[in-house]
Formats: C-alpha cells, structure tokens, sequence
C-alpha cells in the first residue's frame, strides 16, 4: 500500500550536539539502533513505519522533564510511547525526532481504597492495574481490549465494553501528572470528586494524543467489584433486530455493564480462533453487574426486549471461567478477524453515532460493505452508539486500500451527518485528520490550533498530528 | 463590609460612539438605567455591586456575536449574565462594560427523546427543562438548588443534589454552541455520547465562567424517570457518626442519588422557616432511584450501615408530595439559615475533599466554627465529599467578615492540604482566586493563564475572573 501524501512531509534535522547530550544522560538507555528506532516508529494502524531518529527510555518524570527541556531548546520532535498498541499513526515520526518510551514507568504510585482512586505511572497497564488492586475489593473498568498503558488511554480518551455503564477515560481520569512542552511539570487537579476550581486542565490533556503535553502520571476512578456479576448471550436473524434491542434498553436505562454486537462474520471468525460454537448469526453479547437480584432484575429487562425483537433465548455464562473465556475471545476479534483472509492486512474504523441513528447507520454500512472486494466484519460498543468495521485487505493490493479508503470516508460522513464523530474511541492520530474540518467546522478547528501553540509554541509535541495544517 | 482591594481596579473607558453603535443595534434592548445596571452588577455573593456601563438584552446567538465582534473592536468587557444566581462574585462587572443578559434566550431547541438529550438555549432554567420534558418520562437530574438557566450551569459547572449518582455538568454537557472572543460561532462537539476527535472543546469551556467564551447553547444528557423514588431521613446523635455513614455508603459503592448532610443548626433552621418537625440533631436526607425491588434494596443496605454508626431508624417520605417538600426545605436551607440571625448577610464556603478526608474535615471545621463570633450551619452534598458552611454575618461589622474570611481561608487550606479544592461547585468568580495559585501551582496557573490569552487575547470576556493577576 501507498503511504498517504501526509506521510512525505520533510524530517525536521536534528541539530548538532543534541545526540551526544541525550547520550551523556541517558547512556544506555538511549539507543539510534534501526531495529529500535523501528519498533517505536509503528503501531497497529496500516501505515508503514516512519522512524523516530532515537528512543529514549525514561525512568522518571524529572527525567521526561529534562528531555522535554532538551527538545524545546533544540525545536526536536517529542512523541511519547506507551504499549505502542494505537491504530491511527498516533506514534508515527512523521518529523522525526524522540521517541520517549514510558513503558519503564510502570510503578504503582497510589492506592487509595477508602476514595476509590489509584495514582500510577503512565506505563502501568491496565491489566497490571487490576492485577495490583485485586484484593482491594476494586476494579478498574476501563477496557479498550488492548493492554494498553494507562498513560496512553487517557491520551487517547479511550473506552471499550464497559464505557456504557463506567463513562470513558473522559469520566475515569481524576488528575493528571503532566510535563508541559518546556519541560515544567504540573498536576492538573487534585483527588477531590468534583471541583469547579478553574479551567479543567485534565480534560485538556485527556484525548490531546501526546500533542499538548507528556502524561507521566494518572490518577483514575475505581469501582467496587459488582457482588454479582453475569453474562449473556443473545442471536438474532438480522442485524437490524440486534441493534434496534440495543436502543431500546438504553432508552430504558437498564444500567448493562457492557453490551457488544457481533455480525455474523465476526462470530465465525470467532468460533474459529476462539474454538467456540456460538451460533453464527449476529449476536449480543451483554455483561450485567449489581447485586444478585438486581443482576437478574436487568437480565430479565433486557431478555424481554430482545424477545420483543426477535432475540433467541439467552445462553449464560454464569462460571467466571466461561465468562473470561467470552470476553477474551470478544477481545481477539481483530485477530479472528484477521484469519477471514489469511496474509491480510486489517484496516479498522471507528464511527460513534447518537444512539436514535445506530441502526440505521449500521445497516446502510452493512449494505455498501457486500459490495466490497474484500471480507469484512463489524464488532461494536453499540450500547454507546459506536461501532468498527474491520476490514480486510490484501497488502499488496492499492485497489484494496483505496476501496477501504473510500468505504471510511463514506462511513464517517455518514456518521457525522447523523450529528456523531469520525472516532468514538480510537482517536485521530494521522489517520482521521482529514475528518477533523468536516466534523468541528473551520472555527472550533482555530480554537483546537490556538490551544495547541499556546501550550506548545515550537510545535515540537507529537507534531503533525490532530490538527491539520492550513 | 469593605469590598475586597481587588475590587478597586479601575474600570476601562467606554470609547466614543460604542454606545450609540449599541443603541442602533439594540434599540430599546440597551439600557444604562442605573437600576437595570446595579440589578445586573450583582449577584448572590456578600460583595456590594459592580456595576457594567450598559446592560443588553439577547434575543439570538447572531445577537451575541454581533455584541461579541463590537467589544473586540472596541476592547470592552463583556459579561454574560443568565440568572444571577452566582454566589463568588462571577458577574460583578470589575472592570465596567456590557452585561451580556441571555434570560430572554429561553426557547427549548431540540428534545431528543429516543437518544435521551436536550438542546436548549443558554437562558432557559432547569426547572423550565424539566417542565418541557415531563411528558416524554425523562428528567434533568442536575441540581444546584437555584432556578439557575443552563448556560450559567455549564459556565460554573454546576452540580447539587443528585451529583452523586448523576455527575455534574463537566458529566452531562454532551455539545455547546459558543461565540468565541472575536465574535465567531462554534459547536464544541455533536451528540455522539462519546468521541476521541481532539481537543475536549466542551470541557474547556465548562467551568470557565465566561471567560473563554460565551456559551449560547448547551445540549445536555437527560435520563428516564425512575420506575420507584424514595427518600428518607436518618437521625445521627453525632455530626461524626453522620459523616462516617456516608463514607461507607459511597465506599459500598451504593448508588444513592442524593445524600445529603445537615447539622443541628441547619435542621433547627429549616424547621423555622419550613415549618417541619424534624428531629433537630445532624442528619442525613437520603433519596433513592431505580426499580422497586432496588430502591428497597439499596435502602436496606444503606440502613443497615446508618445502624452500625448509631443512626435512628430511617423516617421515611413515600408520597411524592412529601418527598418534594422535604426537597424545597433542603433547597430553602440557605434562606432558612439567614432567619437564624434576623438582618445578617450569609456568607457561604465549598470546598470539596476526597471521601476518607470528610469526617475530618468537617468536625475541624465544626470546632473553629464553634469559636467564631456569629452564628453558623453546615449543609453538605456529603456522597461526593462537598461541604458547605453558611455564616452569618452582621452586615455593618467589619470584624465579622474579617473572621468570616479568616475562617474560610482555613478552610480553604484544610481542604486543599487534604488533596481537595477549593470550590466544589460554586466556582472561582472573585472571591476564590487567592486561592487558584495554592490549589494548581504556578505552572499550571501559567498553563490556564495562556488557554485565556489564546481564546480571548484583548482580555474582553468577564475580564478580572478566575485567573489572578500576576
């Protein structure tokens, strides 16, 4: 595949110098190896690789401060590097520069049971989190599927299965560690609940993509474990059926923990990989937490709406074991996904619409993509209004790619159209700049690009990404 | 009471003919009466007014931009006022200019029921809201006691009551239409429930107290009404046992919708004024949501802790007519207070604590009080750690707000020592801006200091708020 035209932009040179003094104070824990340079040059998206010109591995937030100050002084390039687990270009150099791996900032910082917060550093994933809180009696619910590092969910506002019930890391991040583009380091709030203190510095930072600031410490809401918790699983013959269940029970407002559909495809790919025999018709996949007679009270809601619809009888799984064993196999949907077609190469959308217009935007999605040349699959957060397709694409093919291309476009003017976003959860990165216009108009794009050279002058932030140049 | 010396700045001169440009536009819709004038530079917060040169009365965001592009021209201050409900001084007009009224901006939008969102202008109220939408069986849970209008909610980020279960306006803004500094209309985002496509315009502009832009439009998140609702009331021999209820409650992980707190004086006030027996030692007012079997259910378990702390049995209030009484007293606490000192001027506090810190908080809070000169209560959204204290001043006694200030400073420091805030929900305005350095640090104080110069570069919009002069 071609890379995109934005991809050609010139490297910024690295002036004389600054090598050797990021090498006097890192020694070896900077590194211009190829190999190095080019794992930290890539992500999960389609895009060929663009290599930062050194990765830097920091220990500390002092330490991110002072390669901050470096980077300021010499106008070089600063892309913060989590778990490398982003699927829009977020960690490409397409200027060059740093790569500053945090994932050794994976410490603990915090543990505050009796307010249900933790602090930790950015590199913590999510699975170490609840690993290191399991016997709290709390979880964090945020999951976008990938063990993805903290530091990198909130800068890319991630979600995932539980946001219908739990908000997104907009709702879960209380305050923010943050190194400031010239190397100052702030907190942006505190660890009160609610506070009408100022403008609200974490929303800022929380979704910027490393372009506003470098998050070196996080600080979220957890929850206490449901005392009960359990799963279904519910067919329909159509698509359709599935989705128009799905805006019924949130117009409910039956609080579901997570509600996901799968399309046919996606249960095949499924069965599969997974080695299950769900029935291969569109499904939801529904996750309800409470107590145990308010766990069956929402099962009992939401098994009478889907009748209603034409649902099938729900299967459990009521044994945590099976429960797992269904989320883990709802988790490796991408790479069931990606044995649809083997040798193929994933491109993945990410549309949000307001939940009136899910089925309709998912069934006219669902028509234009029979057309297409190559298999596909949608998966999605429905309860939220948000879906993906994944489709599936010869490597080698430019026809696949620009029939992709275009199926996107078409998709997420469609969704904006319908009042929702180019990106629920995924964010912008390089791959959804082109939407930015057309989504927030020429005006909000102005503010966004104020914002960005006010807390960034030199542009030296994860540059050339979010905001499109003029 | 002598107004704070921050109050003394002189105020900008009005350039010629910028009235005249005003009064052919507006027409009878300007006025520089002194009475519309001193009613508009005023508003619940103990400080004597400051009144703007001319007040103009918006009938459409066109209206506002047009007012907006003049006072950029012209460098005058612009200041948008909705109901008047502010209580930290947000409208007093320090440096002159227009009073921006938006009360006559009170046309409901857009209902959208199936996807449970409203678009309302800035001026509507939210019992106004509420009253709209009776009839499709959702509800506008936020809460913040005043019949405040909308865009002055999202200006303050407003909260109350129900934030404990609801979240508060930062939660449940869902899209803004703004006029930016220079006059130019934006939408900070769409009715997507969730959206990574940069920047969190809609944040920023939450909390900002119309310094960053002025809010035209909000599109709020509604809710279903919920199938049962019950309240009742638990009597605590100690403020401590009280306090230390809640705190378990929240930690349990109970999802009260309101929990709210009252000491002795507060309840022997609302009794007086409200003409209610209730037993005058602290209490809790609780209210619960969901379906039958679980607004029983939660109630149970929340008794069951009230019992372990010493609490009385619950007093219940069934009928709706005995719930909303109970509400309004609870509302009407603030005028209640002001008869426990015939002729005094109320002086409010709130400040915001992580859960584990409240009971300390309030009982040292408690015991200084209990020194001071004049009379006081305590009141409190307690579930999210949120208290405040009324105090009530002689309004001729110099050496009562001295002690008064001196008073909530400490306060003030207590919380932010125990990781709190220094406003809850009431917000900065004036009289909370000592206090933004201690909270934030001066870095991050330098960070917000240039989102304002970037949004708002001639400092026009409520010039003097939020952020201290260096």
């Amino acid at each position: 595949m071609n890379a995109p035209v934005f991809l050609e932009s010139a490297r910024r040179p690295i002036p004389a110098g600054f090598l050797d003094a990021l090498k006097a104070q890192f020694k070896e824990r900077v590194s211009t190896a190829h190999a190095v340079c080019e794992h930290h040059g890539r992500d999960e998206s389609p895009y060929p690789p663009m290599l930062p010109d050194a990765v830097v591995f920091a220990s500390s937030t002092d330490e991110v401060a002072w390669v901050a100050r470096l980077c300021h002084q010499h106008k070089v390039p600063l892309i913060p590097y989590g778990a490398g687990s982003s699927i829009e270009g977020h960690l490409l150099a397409v200027h060059g520069g740093i790569s500053l791996d945090l994932s050794g900032m994976n410490q603990m910082v915090a543990v505050n049971s009796e307010d249900l917060t933790a602090t930790v550093q950015a590199g913590v994933t999510r699975k170490q989190l609840n690993e290191e809180i399991r016997n709290t009696g709390l979880f964090f619910p945020i999951d976008p599927g990938a063990d993805a590092s903290l530091g990198g969910m909130a800068a890319t506002r991630a979600s995932g299965t539980n946001a219908v019930r739990y908000g997104t890391m907009r709702e879960n991040v209380m305050n923010l560690k943050v190194v400031t583009a010239d190397g100052r380091i702030i907190e942006t709030a505190n660890r009160a609940k609610k506070s009408s203190a100022g403008y609200d510095l974490t929303r800022i930072f929380v979704g910027s993509e490393g372009t506003l600031g470098i998050i070196t410490e996080v600080t979220v809401r957890l929850y206490p474990q449901p005392e009960a918790i359990s799963a279904a699983i519910c067919n329909f013959s159509t698509l359709d059926a599935a989705v128009q269940s799905v805006i019924e029970i949130i117009q409910m407002g039956v609080p579901v923990a997570r509600v996901e559909f799968m399309d046919s495809a996606a249960v095949r790919a499924t069965n599969a990989y997974s080695k299950l025999s769900l029935q291969e018709s569109p499904l939801l996949l529904f996750e309800f937490h409470g107590s145990a007679a308010g766990v069956k009270e929402q099962a009992e809601t939401v098994q009478s709406i889907t009748r209603d619809n034409g649902g099938m009888d729900f299967e459990w799984a009521e044994r945590p074991e099976d429960r797992s064993r269904l989320w883990t196999a709802r988790h490796n949907a991408y790479f069931a996904g990606l044995q649809l077609r083997p040798g193929a190469r994933a491109s993945t959308t990410d549309v949000c619409v307001p939940i009136s217009r899910l089925a309709e935007c998912v069934s006219e999605t669902a028509k234009e993509l029979d057309q297409a040349s190559f298999p596909y699959m949608i998966v999605g957060h429905v309860g939220d209004g948000n879906f993906h397709v994944l489709m599936l694409l010869d490597p080698d093919s430019q026809s696949d790619w620009d029939e992709s291309e275009r199926l996107n476009h078409r998709l997420v003017r469609r969704a904006i159209d319908m009042d929702g976003t180019c990106t629920g959860e995924h964010g912008i990165g390089l791959h959804k700049m082109e939407f930015m216009l057309a989504e927030h108009g020429q005006d909000a794009l102005d503010l966004m690009r104020s914002l960005k050279h006010a807390f960034d002058p030199h542009n030296i932030l994860n540059p050339g990404k979010i905001i499109p140049t003029k």
